[in-house]
């Protein structure tokens, strides 16, 4: 893709994504891409709301993740994210995690677009020119 | 009530529950309390979901929880549940939360019967004769 | 007490906090409440991060909830937070939750310092101190 | 490797674990995942819970996952999980969903072995003689 817009979302660990080992359950970085997904069409001055309540849905097809260094509550987060892919039906987010400095995870996620009814449908041309503007 | 059936549910503590203190986070009781009353029905022979798609819902009024003493990963959990008060359109469950013959935490909640459109219904009959049996 | 320093906390509704039912699940206010706590030490200048790095642990001895109006993705929230008892081994955090300028729950949560070790111990004079000024 | 132990966990949906589209949340397969490598323990006569009491722990270096049909609430799910890779300080785990006679989800975690001071080591031959035979 041509368009590179970059997406940043800063946040702080809570407890609750902390487990017995003393760091951010590894399951927590799929809420915090979700997080990011969010922050990226918020920053485009829109909202991941608007585009359910247009009757579509994006389900996760697939999700990849590294994990490099641990996170710790209360530690100030920032998610770097992109779009690497967009397919007439499908659409793929990059993920990067950092934390004092340090890249801490990177990831990516793919994505179909669906109608309420569960098929799988063309990403709707607004959302299409939006993302890629 | 006169009835007092009182279902019991037992299952492992799993990781993702515990926190960085090293035992389950205290908004896990409210995800087993949930699953005691999903047990609840299935030893009377139904389901919650067959509620849900009778088109009926049952909200979250009232949540009251007494911590007693910690749990830990991997260790076997029975929670004991039972209707303590059934009315027209709402009802009250109680739990015991068991480990190593230990009481370690109680508490209530407080449901409300809903209908898709989010308005206050009565319970139906086949669901408040099954509860009361 | 004499004092009553309300903290008040920002945010939106994350999409992972839903459930089928289309609003936000249950168990989540007691993690906006810890996010609160976080927020009230933090807005005093200091975190639970050092409380814990000092030897000591807040851990819920109670939790009371009441739930007025449900929560949506998206939706942005404020929870209000203040201490309605401090004793030399407990205190109790009271919490209200508004979006859209309506009041959506409220809720308690008492609290036992203890030491690393498990056993419960008087809050030291600094967290006190700082809690009541 | 030779052998090729494959462990099955039976358990069902929890409506905790959906979301606002009505489907398990994506999230939860990694806690599926984490079910399914404790019962693979389990089903050896062993627990993860021993692992970290002999001072190590396994933390996930890399997680991948492809989701094919969507879960519901109450749905019985069946984990089959093996280990594909078995190296001195890593190992990987492979997974599938099962639920109503259909393939759900796959994935793969890798897995590093570390001391509780928090350096990669080598996997005690007690536990690496456990996952071989």
């Amino acid at each position: 893709m041509e368009n590179h817009f970059v997406a940043e979302t800063t946040f702080r660990v809570r407890y609750v994504e902390t487990d017995a080992q003393g760091f951010v359950h590894h399951k927590n970085y799929l809420v915090y891409f979700e997080e990011a997904r969010s922050a990226y069409l918020r920053q485009r001055g829109h909202s991941y709301a608007e585009f359910e309540q247009a009757g579509y849905f994006l389900v996760v097809a697939e999700a990849n993740l590294r994990y490099i260094k641990a996170l710790k509550f209360d530690q100030q987060v920032t998610i770097r994210t992109w779009i690497t892919e967009l397919k007439s039906r499908a659409l793929t987010y990059q993920y990067e995690v950092w934390a004092d400095d340090q890249l801490c995870a990177t990831g990516t996620t793919r994505h179909l677009c669906i109608t309420r009814e569960g098929q799988i449908a063309t990403i709707p041309a607004f959302w299409r020119t939006l993302v890629q503007s």
